[in-house]
């Protein structure tokens, strides 16, 4: 029995994040049932995010322009700068709703192992923005609480604690809502180092 | 902040089989991580699958031709038929390499309470096919264990009584590696109508 289209399909749907054999046969069904003018719209999507979405020239936000809407809004507070790893991230803090200075995309964290190093994420970028950007004030570092955002945040304060700017990290601890039985010792540590006093 | 590009293409996404509004982002941001090549590579295969495969004329399986490879081999026993709701269903039997008669896909099962009716899939087609066609020596209904498949089973053999050929259901008992401890109450009665003496 020939199912070349199927199984083609079936293969490249495997590459997505998270998808087995099974989920992938699933998504290739569900094509086979949509209707077409639905196939050609979800094709067309694809095809006009991946030609016209790019990175910001200036931060590395995802945008349309030269420039994203954050870099271009002047009213933001441009001394504030938060970076973070990839533009998911930006997306989250946007959402939260709970700043509303500027960003820095590193479009990665160093990552030895994966061989991901100084070079390959927008540090030297990075370095350059904020020496020549003088109305930065504050640079916070909102790197992952992961062992490769924990690594980059360190490269990063050392890399611009010369420029003479205040370098700070996003705030480590018990996430809202959180059980302290079921915590784990390494956010727990945190928690206490970044206990604040009651006022 | 603008992310129509993005957001249309996570909308689409979402309605996917089992995707939800995260899993939905994870795979929008993957297709933008993609190289560009890549994403023609995927759009292609959607837009072929769906303009190139189609049902077969005779059983209703994928095929890309009138009819389907099954049909079309002379070699495959035409004195068993085995009904099935979806090409799916045929593509699992097919790989259990279990069965070597013919196939005959129904392309849904009755389900009142989602307005699928006796028009809405192919029962009057089985008909006519098992009528007009008298190599078929018996039918075996392998539908859904499920209510909807029973009802459709239950349906068919009404239906195909009146020709005399011999109709029979797929077995019903305990999955192969199963633990009898947690076997549900209907399956362990399905499964002690099944008993087969040991010879």
């Amino acid at each position: 029995m020939k199912f070349e289209l199927l199984n083609s399909l079936i293969e490249k749907f495997v590459k997505f994040p998270g998808v087995g054999r099974k989920t992938a046969e699933r998504y290739a069904f569900h094509v086979l049932d949509m209707k077409s003018n639905e196939v050609d719209d979800l094709v067309d999507s694809m095809k006009y995010l991946k030609e016209r979405v790019s990175n910001c020239k200036q931060c590395n936000n995802l945008t349309e322009d030269n420039l994203c809407d954050i870099c271009k809004n002047g009213s933001r507070d441009s001394s504030l700068l938060c970076v973070v790893e990839e533009p998911k991230d930006l997306m989250s803090i946007e959402k939260a709703g709970c700043f509303k200075g500027k960003y820095f995309v590193l479009l990665g964290a160093l990552s030895p192992l994966d061989g991901v190093g100084i070079e390959d994420i927008k540090l030297n970028e990075l370095f350059c923005y904020v020496k020549s950007n003088f109305a930065i004030k504050e640079i916070i570092i909102s790197t992952d609480a992961d062992a490769e955002g924990e690594s980059t945040a360190h490269y990063i304060m050392k890399l611009l604690k010369p420029l003479g700017r205040k370098v700070s990290r996003i705030g480590m601890g018990l996430p809202v809502g959180a059980d302290l039985e079921f915590i784990d010792r390494n956010t727990l540590q945190e928690a206490f180092k970044g206990r604040r006093e009651i006022l």
